[in-house]
């Protein structure tokens, strides 16, 4: 059904779709590549949403050279009349012959219809080829359409000995500025970063993202990604969700300094900030903590794809009892604290091995002087 | 001084020094590659102490090819009468025009001195070519003549989370099968294994190298490297030095039930075991815990180079504090138990950032479904 042609343009068109990944939220990233007679006649991706889709970017730029083509496009082409008109239409409209997809879409109103009109009109469309690569790329979307809740990252740093401060709570700084660029690059690729007022006021941090921090290629990869600057800032910065259900952050933080959304998760709504921040009052469960999935689907319904979580111990320990974390990233110093320093996850005591916790190791590299460890959890989702 | 053709062969001398790495102790593992016009006439390494060396077996297999060739060793030439004689003038009988050596020997008996002898004979010998990789596989050896201590390595076993058992003291287990084979590995390749009597206990560990779960790939290194079957028992059991200073362990444990030596450090002597078991009384320190400085000094002076422990928290914290540890091997799980089950160092409170310990990372890589950290200590050798 496909070829090694075919492997080399949809891998050209993720390339492509993978440049949106700053800025292209709530809406998946998506790449478009026209081809005819093996050349590229257009490409395409999409920058951000209520702009063009992928396809008509890769339309628009081959023009005439559309018919008899074959379009190589990430994701199933949508059909239904959103913000923009049907990208399955357009191609159909433009002469294109053949149509290859790397996965269907996880959208309900979308999935499998892109591909049933593209039939309708004799197109030769299929979908299958570099799916997993076309998935990991939008694993936040994915996992939004089928969950309602957003992909959660929980990032952690510690030592070997898997300790994140010392007894006193002194830990600044446990990892080297090449894990901190890191971190600064997972924050920009996520659409919001979840806290707890604990951390705010300990580092008293402000938890944006801060273009001069990123890691040089990263930079990189983010001009690139923008094609009309005037029509973009040029960082996105993520909603910043901030659990302080005891009202213990005051304007005065530096947090609320930065600019950017800043959600704050309370007690009671006071007021008395400025107008970047939204105050809300969310359900607590009987032992008076925050009910965490409510967030979680109350930041879905939020169209958040990806949640990147800093926090401590606590709130840690909580996402993980409510097994809502999708992901831990744990970037490791070459480090020993001893066993008196503190642990990364507070959690009622297990009494069995088989009540531990499994995970996947993902990936494992060095990062500067630290490591940079990636596991994701095992688990069946409805 | 050094070219690239130089480079190869020291390169296969090198790997074939690796071949002694399981049997040679207490001695350098050595290989040596004589080339003439651009070909190898001869080849050797060390076996075992007692044997011939490198240099002896190249000689052999080149016959009267060694007039005029160049040698290859990746440890200078001894030059004293000890068991064998010595290698350097065996060169210079041989007719051997040019020397070129990895590295120095670190036995001040020898170091330099051999150099000299070929110089002395108008031989153009050199060292220095891939010294750190020569030195990488004697660093036991090395590091004993410089400190007259092995070089230690300690085995970690945790969860993510950096824990080794639940609060109840349950931990089978942690890692899975690859990591404990690829324990089996390294205690092959160590010349004692350190352990105490809690782990003894707990986990009735027998604390020695079983064939069927040795790696494959070390199974087929292990065979590889000894050419004399018959000469050589099939597995070398490295000593298992055991801590029962309270004189805890019983003849009927498993330890004892399998082949090996087996050095007891105990409160007492009180004899009632077999041969293999050598009862030992060292010195305790004023807090009556045993003096570990004494003990490695013990093991130096027993020709043990490479020294692997196995231990929980408290040894671990011990040697730690004591500043003794060369390099951790760390085998994280991916998996997660929480702030209240066990650590891995019990060692006093640090109450500044500026106490906790600094290592260096050296490598992360995949082992089965855990991943295998090695870190070494920063620290400055008298």
């Amino acid at each position: 059904m496909f070829n090694s042609q075919d492997a080399t343009y949809m891998a050209r068109a993720l390339a492509l779709a993978a440049r949106g990944r700053f800025t292209v939220s709530p809406n998946p990233a998506v790449g478009c590549v026209l081809v005819k007679d093996n050349q590229i006649v257009g490409e395409g991706y999409h920058q951000q949403a209520g702009g063009p889709h992928a396809e008509v970017f890769a339309l628009r730029q081959a023009a005439e050279a559309t018919k008899g083509a074959t379009a190589y496009v990430t994701l199933e082409p949508c059909s239904h009349y959103g913000r923009t008109p049907p990208c399955a239409q357009a191609l159909i409209d433009a002469g294109v012959v053949r149509v290859v997809v790397a996965s269907e879409d996880a959208n309900p109103q979308v999935s499998g219809s892109g591909l049933r009109m593209l039939h309708a009109a004799g197109i030769d469309a299929n979908a299958g080829l570099m799916t997993a690569e076309s998935v990991a790329i939008n694993r936040g979307f994915m996992h939004r359409m089928q969950t309602g809740r957003p992909f959660v990252t929980l990032k952690l740093a510690a030592t070997l000995d898997g300790r994140t401060a010392l007894a006193n709570g002194q830990s600044q700084w446990i990892t080297g500025p090449a894990a901190r660029r890191d971190v600064q690059h997972h924050r920009a690729l996520s659409c919001a970063i979840l806290s707890g007022a604990d951390t705010v006021l300990v580092d008293n941090a402000s938890l944006n993202v801060r273009w001069q921090e990123l890691p040089t290629q990263a930079q990189a990869d983010y001009a690139n990604a923008i094609s009309d600057q005037s029509k973009c800032p040029r960082v996105r910065q993520p909603l910043r969700v901030i659990i302080d259900t005891r009202n213990r952050l005051t304007p005065s933080l530096k947090l609320f300094s930065v600019p950017g959304p800043i959600l704050l998760v309370r007690g009671q709504v006071t007021g008395g900030f400025t107008d970047q921040v939204e105050e809300c009052v969310l359900p607590l469960r009987a032992n008076h903590q925050l009910d965490l999935t409510a967030l979680l689907t109350e930041l879905g319904r939020r169209q958040i794809n990806a949640l990147w979580v800093e926090a401590g111990a606590r709130l840690g320990g909580a996402l993980l009892e409510e097994e809502l974390i999708d992901e831990l990233v744990l970037y490791q110093a070459p480090k020993l604290m001893g066993s008196s320093a503190r642990g990364l996850f507070d959690v009622p005591e297990r009494i069995a091995m088989s009540e531990v916790t499994q995970l996947q190791w993902q990936d494992c590299r060095h990062i500067g002087n630290d490591i940079k460890l990636t596991a994701t959890f095992v688990k069946n989702e409805s």
